[in-house]
């Protein structure tokens, strides 16, 4: 199934989201606008937004909060982006060139501020100060994943501990508040709101897994970027920690680090993972995260956005890019 | 009178807002240590806490939420000079070196990001959206007015209404914000967190005003800064707009900004504005701001908080820094 098909009992309300975010950055400054079209039509697959919608189907649906957080949340992810990519000195996203590289850096950062101030407003409308309360522990949390993420830059002594902690900060944080926000815009019980914040947690977690494999094991054409980018720009992930783990005799990953990846043989490395049982290894991990998102979902109501929530599960660990 | 004369009333609360800022900084990632504390040790007068906190001290006294609010408030400052100083790619800040030239440009984006996310945290867990509403107001103010600023870099055409705007934008919505939460958190009477509103307004309006004098005939020791700065920059302000409404046969500023003041004498035109009427024009500008600051104080009840605030509004006008 394709992310289409899974939010096709929420059609309606991305849509809804879409139109948010639009008239959101319509009605601001005419300087702002072109930029801000531009992350607009270069959207993904909004499945932050998504699971905020679907998890506030669960329980007492409130149409009107849950498209706003909704919106809110993709606004907070791209203003992450725009950072992240200004820092990275990244020439393209999703195939398309970066604010960054168009505008410039400065632009790029003030955009980023921008969504943030944006973001935060919109959530602040809706009345709620525990719900303002995580949303700005979420952006700590990005902050704090990308800061040890470019810390630890070609750091080869980082710990699969080390790792969850970073993936959980940089990515699974936005799930959870993801799906804690539409758990809680829809009055759900305390449990479900525990459940369902795990739900997130666990998605998130297993996402990113998949997104660390699929640098090693992506097709460059399918993924817009170069396979392997992520280890040649020296983040540590899970296929290589677990090689390591494995083959502590083996010492090509920390010469490669040392060196920054210049003047070794990366691509030889990148392969050897690649080709190595750390793939199957590294989706177990993913599967037990994906298991688990669908664990939490034992207790909800079932129907059309339940099985969503579980086939977006699925989803997640399946897909190519 | 200086800065810690005028405060004197406020000096126990202001040694709390410096230890609630340290304490919000201590508990987090060690990686943000360095710089966090680096940028804490450079801390300015504090006017914009005080702001809150002596507007706080009119109404029902609410000691923790006002340090609270204040620190969060000084944290917002903190992060929009550092992306400011990002953009600018600025070398030093109060005479001391930016986190940029030290620790690189990604690290200012992502310590201000954080210093953002903190912020809107302390804000929120005040549990009072209208505050957190107005704060997340603020944080766009500040993008538009820095994006205005800079997009209008070297734009000879901008009128004072242009200017007023953005310097609204990017200096007083942060004043306003200060007088209006601390009267907000101190239960005043609507009538009177409108007055503050005003007060807060027309204090950073004459604040920046003077700035833009003070750039003009500041001695650069004093400043930190080298005279004419922002003209040289491309930052049109209020005595070069006088001086063109003035004299509009006179193309030399037109002349100086098309050429993006290379190859011109541009410390010619920053004499000549400097030793021109419109620096006493300028002031008479700032001084009727200062003015209507008083003004809005006009009903406040009298006391200590309320005499430091009216010599605040002096002060502003008539500091040398």
């Amino acid at each position: 199934m394709n992310t289409d098909e899974i939010f096709a009992p929420i059609r309606e309300e991305l849509n809804a989201v879409r139109s948010t975010m639009l008239d959101a950055t319509k009605e601001d400054n005419p300087q702002l606008t072109g930029p801000l079209a531009h992350v607009l039509r270069n959207e993904g697959k909004l499945v932050r937004p998504a699971i905020t919608l679907l998890c506030g189907k669960l329980h007492n649906y409130n149409r009107e909060p849950l498209v706003q957080m909704a919106a809110a949340i993709e606004f907070l992810h791209m203003a992450s982006l725009l950072h992240d990519d200004t820092i990275d000195k990244a020439d393209t996203r999703r195939g398309q060139p970066t604010v960054s590289s168009i505008w410039g850096s400065s632009t790029a950062i003030l955009i980023g501020d921008y969504l943030f101030a944006k973001s935060a407003y919109m959530v602040s409308t809706l009345n709620r100060t525990e719900l303002m309360t995580i949303f700005a522990q979420t952006l700590m949390s990005l902050c704090i994943g990308v800061l040890e993420e470019s810390k630890n830059a070609y750091n080869s002594k980082q710990t699969r501990e080390d790792y969850y902690k970073k993936i959980d900060d940089k990515t699974a944080s936005l799930f959870y508040l993801a799906s804690e926000s539409g758990a809680s815009l829809s009055d759900a019980p305390k449990t479900a709101v525990e459940a369902l914040k795990d739900y997130g947690y666990n998605l998130g977690m297993a996402f990113q897994v998949v997104d660390d494999i699929l640098d090693f094991t992506g097709q460059q054409e399918e993924m817009g970027k170069p396979v392997g980018g992520d280890f040649l720009s020296g983040n540590l992930t899970l296929p290589a920690i677990m090689l390591m783990e494995k083959q502590p005799q083996d010492n090509s990953i920390e010469n490669a680090f040392r060196a920054k990846c210049n003047g070794v043989d990366a691509q030889q490395i990148i392969g050897k993972i690649k080709n190595s049982a750390m793939i199957e290894q590294s989706y177990a991990v993913a599967n037990d995260f994906c298991f688990k998102s669908k664990q939490a979902l034992a207790e909800m109501p079932d129907g059309d956005a339940r099985k969503s929530l579980l086939d977006l599960a699925d989803y997640v660990v399946e897909r190519r890019k």
